[in-house]
């Protein structure tokens, strides 16, 4: 098995997981029926302090619906340059919604406050008006970096005079928590609504939870049914999501140790450029640029030392730890990355 | 435990399937390396002789996707009044796709073929163009008819001569062909694409399949990540899809069985109007009106012998025969229903 | 110059619409300072009894904005099989304002009131919700006939016992007020929102108008910009529609007259069928299937006598009466139909 | 009558447009029929070099028929963040194509190159598609600065390369041309398709024209029906237009001078700043930040003087040239904006 860090989404469920998924009771949940979807919702919504809670198929899906419940036809949304709603969402916003995106290029993962507040409409037959903001945190482009709450809270505030609302796109909203030290709670009472993974570090197979005032789901309820989200025995693997936000939440400080370290090791190397202070979660980027390598050459090398890795654009490389990752492999990373960094320098 | 006939979507997973999920390998089907997804996915197109299948979470999610795949922004889709597609997926055709149904009213679950040929559209700038035609098999609304293969050709000729595709809603795709006793192929050979669900009779937890030539599919996958339809370890339900299709396809003969014979103890009922000669699968229809009562009421005595059913229409009411009926329910039902109907003939 | 009957969208604009063009008073009306739209707004508001009024470029834009005006995006309107609105334009109702029509089939241009009851959406998550009613008077598809002011009335209780708005495509509105002999505000008293065209009988150039509350028409005003409606020196072309408002009304007497006793005449052809006493406007629809011609086959007989007719199906062919129609050009029609009725007797 | 600098579209038509309205030729243009649009449509496609044109009722019509024509539901376009199309189109992008705008800060009106060829999309199932790229030259919100023609034609060589079409709102394509003292198809040649208004400098009173291939020509016709463009004896704006391009083009020259007189006049008062060697057509827009005044404090003073004008955000104002423009009035706005200027000094 290779060491691969090509992103938390590869988590396999644990073995807890796998029990609870085979002994859920479970129920029609398009009647309403399923206890364990039930108990699932119930305990996310608690843990974010919302009203109400629904069992999305995945963060793209919990995102989408969040924008159809909060806006008409014809909007806009401010939302950063590089989010994940705006970039790798396939479009969803324009071709489901009908709203238009409005792009902040984010400094560290944050839009700044004064761009977000210039880039609200004024009420123009020109223009559409104003109808969303969303952040993204942690925010994966910047490498996993966590929106400071005074941030969050300035953006609740502009959002409070404007009576915009504010979605956050949390696919990684635990990794912030943990890495704040912070219950989730001091997070998600500076937005409106939430969506979170129960896969990525939590390690659930698969879903997202979408969380906000009981109106806001009621109606997401409809919109995630027209998007095919309305699931039968769907506590299969609510099952599962019950034990991520059991007992997964704290290991995400393991997969934090992990990336540090592991951006340290790579800092000691020559021709790698990662800014190991910056790693503030489960996320390590760093240039290969100065090796004279592409990035997609840079992880050929790695996977040829059993190591997996993405692309982030043509000079960077992106590591995700996850809890596949077992004691001795950062080493290991480390070392494979090293040898790459020896060769390319000889060879140059 | 009541008698639940409201449909057969409450089905609970088998113990097989239970095992086959806690134990399925998985990986992260966004990078094409779930081992179990993709072994459903290519059983799947097997079995109903297409090039190319894909996973979906909902039958939904995969008539949507494939109406997307199909058409173009501003086309129009001709399909049934009491279609599945045009009736109960909350618009998504104009609101996701942004085409236009045109509707045709089924005799017996079938668009008259002549309709059909007078309903698409000629060229002219005033009129959208004509994209799709969709079919539905069984139908649900006329009481979960087969569509009979002559018919089934006989669209797929039109379909041919104007160059226009068809989908087949086949949410209840085997219960026609084990209805008609011929191999599944026999029906979607007459279709370009088609959607089926591993839940309902089939008794997976939840999902459906698509399948289509190798393009249809390639595109589709991008369509379904759009609509949050992108899973990550989604073996774990894959897996009880796999049992579905490999064990669960006879048995739908029990349904059909189990139905006809609940429709003709129940037109022995006086009051009870029924065509048991008209159940060919496993959906029953029949009126309360010379009761006297509405279906909702006729219902509500039906709760009192802990037998569920829903209503269709102010004064129909089905019943879906699936897997949790057992030995004797079927009798105790139509007792049930006797009961119900001496009760409300003596007060009348 | 040939008799011209396929549509009075041919009529050309009078001497003096032409003179009040040229001479109209004109401002940018992105900025509300154009006084010639400003009249014909206010005048339009008035004579149809609603609280404001907007140009519109064309009857498609204003009903669609209208729709976009009334409803959200997933909503379903209720609308006539036949109907402009779903029929010819273009799809609009889906790719633009994402809303799904739910057709009746009219008989005499009017869809049953209990079918609409019956069409209209319960709260339930698989189902859009109805949002609009749509009527067409005078109805196009079935002659132009005109829709009785008690179903007018009916169809309005019904939207305000359900609490959903009627709009009324009243493209040749005028049509049924003087066919009724009655103010035009009797019919638009019973819907919320009305278009009606300046062009057609009226004889303008161009141009509509979309009334209704001034809640309503402010919506109007920027759903209209989006569809580029937003005009620059508009009052130029709004001169036209000022004197088709002043001025024209009255003639459609004319039109009305001699699609009577064009009928007539037609009636008194052999294998020709025609319903002179249904001929309630300026539209004539007759049959020449028994001639053994197809629409085509006869319409280009027609031409050969200088006569212009659009077909309306295979077998049936139009004719619209316009100001265009002079004196005796009635009794060189039924001549010319006359003699190719004996001409393809003779030679079948 | 005041000095009306607010905007170019503020032109009243000539009386030799007048007189061609009054005096136009007309038919029906759904049919084709009318030979005044034909005549403007032809004359403009020669003019702009390409296959064909079409008559649209406005530039914001133009360019979403363009953006229906030139991509599919869910791509995405790469335009500027300050261009037209993305901000003042009150959302169509998103709302009637469903196509997602990628924005990239213009320099100088310039979206810079390696930033438009880093912004097109790789083939990947999260991303939508890139499907054009829009221009806009003269670009309105930089004031009015022509982008030079070897920018064009580098954008162009990257289009080639990608195999994306541009499109050019072409809204002040003249004034481009003129500045440049280069022939239209000088510009025009480096695009795909064009639109340019006739109304603005060219002091039509209504209309737009989109220019390309006859295939993209023929596909807009249908999307201008959809937003309503359709129109019936349009001739009778038509032959304005066919002024428009005969007699005006070369008097936008004018503007020019009295634009850059005018900003050469307002660059001598104290607390005023602008660069006039910056004014390549004609739009002046300069800053009031150093009086300590708002734009709209700004405004209101000049009112006072008789003189409109726009403002450009807080601090800044618009002003734009235009036939209306007289000899002398240029000195008096120079000699308004100095009142201003002293008084605003001498109470600070």
């Amino acid at each position: 098995m290779p060491i691969d860090l090509r992103s938390d989404t590869v988590t396999q469920p644990t073995e807890k997981m796998r029990d609870a998924m085979r002994n859920a009771v479970v129920g029609d949940d398009v009647y309403g029926e399923d206890p364990t979807i039930n108990r699932l919702e119930q305990l996310a919504a608690e843990m974010v302090g919302k009203e109400a809670a629904l069992f999305v198929t995945s963060g793209t899906q919990g995102n989408q619906v969040a924008v159809l419940s909060h806006t008409a036809r014809g909007d806009e949304v401010i939302l950063g340059a590089k989010s994940h709603i705006f970039y790798y969402e396939t479009g969803g916003l324009a071709a489901i919604a009908g709203v238009q995106p409005r792009t902040i290029q984010e400094v560290n993962g944050q839009m700044p406050v004064h761009e977000i507040v210039a880039a609200i409409r004024e009420d123009d037959i020109h223009c559409p008006q104003t109808a969303l903001i969303c952040l993204e945190n942690t925010h994966a482009d910047s490498g996993g970096l966590i929106l400071p709450l005074p941030y969050m809270k300035k953006v609740y505030e502009v959002s409070r005079n404007y009576q915009i609302p504010v979605h956050l796109d949390g696919a990684r909203l635990f990794n912030a928590a943990v890495g704040l030290g912070v219950d989730v709670k001091e997070i998600t009472k500076y937005v409106d609504s939430v969506q979170f993974c129960l896969s990525k570090g939590l390690s659930a197979p698969m879903g997202s939870i979408l969380a906000g005032s009981k109106k806001f789901i009621d109606e997401s309820r409809k919109w995630r049914k027209m998007l095919g989200g309305g699931l039968r025995q769907a506590g299969v693997v609510a099952a599962a999501g019950i034990v991520a936000l059991e007992e997964m939440v704290d290991r995400l400080k393991e997969d934090h140790l992990h990336a540090r370290s592991l951006a340290e090791g790579l800092a000691q190397i020559e021709g790698i450029a990662v800014n190991a202070e910056g790693v503030e979660t489960n996320i390590i980027m760093f240039s290969v640029e100065e090796l004279g390598m592409t990035s997609n050459e840079f992880i050929q090398q790695l996977n040829k030392h059993d190591v997996l890795a993405n692309p982030e654009g043509p000079s960077r490389v992106r590591l995700v730890t996850n809890r596949s990752i077992k004691e001795g492999d950062i080493e290991k990373v480390v070392q494979a990355a090293k040898n790459i960094s020896d060769k390319a320098r000889v060879g140059a």
